[in-house]
């Protein structure tokens, strides 16, 4: 193991990317295993991150019309099945509710009573259960569009859970629409896809790509799928948000009719489009070091801690009240529209606690101690720089800057995740060397390997399920931004008129 | 049944109590039924009032340090056992998941399959599972106090389901927090009770009494639990949140241990509170009459309604530029450190536009035509007061002067419950005249009877239960400001040192 202070993250990135990704979890204190198999608990750092992701979604979503509501949990499995490939896609994680009450039992023990006549199936998306209000909500093109949004747990079983990126029961939202015209609809699902690019870019800082996915990937009984697509430092893909046009589907399936303009009666065009904690899995493994995670200022559960230092009852009163006037200073000052989150914390002085904080992710670190005090300054830690790489900044002039200084947090760690993608993407033309750039060379770090490869796609799913079975690698998505070009099918040869993205991915 | 005009809901409160609050429901588009039994759907109109009550609630909470979090919807059933009273309280009424996958069945049908080793029961209420957390979260006082929210659904099967006031799922918050010391834990839970007292009084405009229950309406597991009780408009009452002292109870079933100072190891003193949807029932049976439901400004929905009246289409031109411009203006007026919430309705004019809004039970109506807009004026019907009782006020007026109109609704909605409550609490201290009360006079309005009646109870819980099997009245709660009378029990007759709150309840 490389020889680094015993305060950091071990293993590192390098010696074990998924262990690392568990061992910043831990110490970031974001969030636990539970003793439910797959499920997780959210803990106040990590629900704090969630709450400020959900409020940037929500005025983005409302900004554009949209409107919150709430539908039930459980879905009858009658719904479910309504529409034939969305229930085929979503049988095998269906937690299934088929009891009503306990009872006890002979033994003493309690065991579950009152069977269900039907069983319900805990929602793993909402299409089913949302198509059955908006069938009796629609009626003619003028209750159109219908424009709704759910926050909501969700629960797919998972067999090899992993905290954030494939938990059994999850946070998210889901957003469903209904039209009266396809083309109305496909605008909405891309108009949705840009607020999760904006979210993904200007607030956790993750550079994404926009596209299309492939036949293959689609959502289950969807007529096309969007998604943003963004590279880890495992140089893995992760999808961290999808945007569904569902074209006729599950208006079909739910009966979503309407009375257009010329009187006649015809099926709904709808949308349907979700984000959930698994960003912050992605945020994680987009801007995490072998210190700690990173938070985005955006973001951030906190934006500056204050460390008071002292050595004596007598210097701990004097330090703790310039902590709490600079904290209430700081707490008038608004970031983006909200007050600065700054939290002191006065527990023991020393590394352990600064360690603590660096692993946190919380972008700055104001240590306050007399000699500080004397010079009416701070001493000032950055997260985007090195955690020994500190310095003394007046008081006044850390006030007045801190809000750049964050915008400059904020910069920094998206053009350092950008130029990771950069260089981790490829432009592939050969078979052998796409299939070498996907093969690990170094049988210490099988992990880290491969990245986005530029390569051309012939369009046949045959090619793409090979290219899966050989190598776990499959099409992230056909860029939306993406120049037509003439080249040949990295899998058969055959013509192509334009480069997909190809990566391994969570 | 009485004449009244057509678009006021039928029937009315002395006609059909029950029938009047589907009928409100329903009219104000809050939220409908299910296909689900049991579960409602919260239409945006109802969403955008729980999202109101949410964030008031959340910024009193981590006014006092509370730190929100989330866990698990599942509970192992052992968890669920741990504690002996708790799951013999929730056993009735549990959802069970017993399987995590669907299968094709031989007749191509699906069934449930993968069956659990363990069934997971969907949370009533999470203290176990939570427990299950804090035991790992804590081991020395200094980890003490913790104080945690969460926001989540929670499912308890109904059989008698009723929107808002019962249903199988619904939404609300638990808090749950860790101490050192039992005073700590009793002062926690009441400070907790006194923010839903603040809740329900200044931002629902619902009087309330704050007391303790009787041991036999205590909180499964609970040593003490706190409530506070509302009268509703059928003069039964609602308790519309409750705090509950868990003495070491949880902590010893979920083994949440700390060393003290000494360095002994103890088990740790829990609270539990909680406030969920309900609220929105008892908002709705505190305030509603006969034309709809009338929501208190605090958290309306939205404030006002730009109703914009023309006749033609040069008319709605310049109308519509009128009202979107004294839109903007309203909407950058801040009404308690949030924005005005201000909508347009420019669908068909008439009458029938102006009974949904007051069916909605927007606080301001303010209608806009061309004569409005010639006198620089608007015509302004307040929820508060009659539907004709409209007034024309110039704009500038109105705009300078809507924040204090929106506050004088929220007193008079105040004002008026607590007059209501005033005359239907009766002090009674004979056994007949007590009876008498609780007895329906009128076979054509069985409903609307009894109400509030301070008497005396000796203590003993065989007088608090034939009075319930007699009259299904209970001991609402001991309330805190009761000044210590002798007399005696209403009941029994004997001596008794303090009134208690009876009433039938919700």
């Amino acid at each position: 193991m490389t020889k680094r202070g015993e305060t950091a993250i071990s293993p590192t990135r390098e010696e074990d990317y998924s262990e690392w990704y568990q061992q910043v979890i831990k110490a970031s204190d974001l969030a636990e295993r539970s003793a439910v198999r797959g499920c997780m608990v959210i803990k106040p750092w990590g629900y704090a991150l969630w709450e400020n992701i959900v409020d940037a979604l929500d005025a983005m979503f409302k900004a554009t019309g949209v409107q919150n509501a709430y539908f039930p949990l459980f879905i009858p499995l009658s719904f479910l099945k309504k529409e034939a490939e969305h229930v085929e896609g979503f049988a095998k994680e269906c937690a299934v509710v088929t009891h009503h009450r306990l009872e006890k039992a002979p033994d003493g023990g309690l065991v579950p009573a009152g069977l269900l006549q039907e069983p319900l199936v805990i929602r793993p998306t909402s299409e089913t259960i949302i198509g059955d209000s908006f069938s009796r909500w629609v009626s003619s093109y003028r209750d159109l569009p219908i424009l709704i949004n759910q926050w909501a747990n969700v629960v797919r079983w998972e067999l090899r859970p992993r905290i954030f990126l494939r938990t059994s029961e999850f946070l998210w939202q889901e957003g469903h629409t209904v039209h009266a015209a396809p083309e109305e609809a496909v605008e909405r699902a891309l108009l949705m896809l840009d607020i999760y690019a904006r979210l993904a870019e200007e607030y956790l800082a993750m550079p994404v790509i926009k596209g299309r996915k492939t036949a293959s990937e689609r959502f289950p009984g969807a007529v096309d799928t969007f998604s943003i697509e963004s590279i880890m430092q495992d140089r893995k893909a992760l999808q961290a948000g999808t945007s569904h046009f569902l074209g006729q589907n599950f208006a079909k399936a739910s009966g979503i009719k309407f009375q257009n303009t010329d009187e006649k009666e015809e099926f709904a065009w709808t949308t349907s489009w979700g984000s959930s904690t698994r960003m912050i899995g992605g945020l994680i493994m987009t801007h995490g070091d072998d210190d700690g995670i990173i938070l985005p200022p955006r973001v951030a559960s906190a934006h500056a801690v204050l460390l008071p230092i002292y050595r004596s009852l007598e210097e701990k009163t004097d330090v703790m009240i310039y902590a709490e006037s600079l904290a209430k200073e700081l707490r008038g000052i608004r970031y983006h529209d909200a007050p600065l989150r700054v939290v002191i914390d006065d527990r023991e002085t020393g590394g352990v606690r600064n360690w603590i904080w660096i692993k946190k992710g919380i972008p700055l670190r104001v240590e306050i101690g007399p000699r500080d005090i004397a010079q009416n300054a701070v001493y000032l830690g950055r997260r985007d720089k090195k955690s020994s790489d500190k310095f003394s900044i007046k008081r006044e002039a850390f006030v007045g800057s801190i809000t750049q200084l964050l915008d400059e947090i904020q910069k920094n760690l998206f053009e350092r995740a950008l130029s990771y993608r950069n260089a981790h993407t490829i432009t592939l033309d050969d078979r052998d060397g796409f299939y070498a750039f996907f093969t690990p060379k170094n049988a210490d770090q099988p992990e880290i390997h491969g990245g986005f490869a530029l390569s051309h796609w012939c369009g046949s799913q045959d090619c793409e399920s090979k290219i899966k079975e050989d190598l776990g690698v499959t099409i992230r998505c056909v860029p939306f931004e993406n120049a037509p070009q003439n080249g040949s099918c990295i899998g058969c040869g055959k013509p192509s008129n334009e480069r997909v993205v190809f990566a391994k991915a969570y």
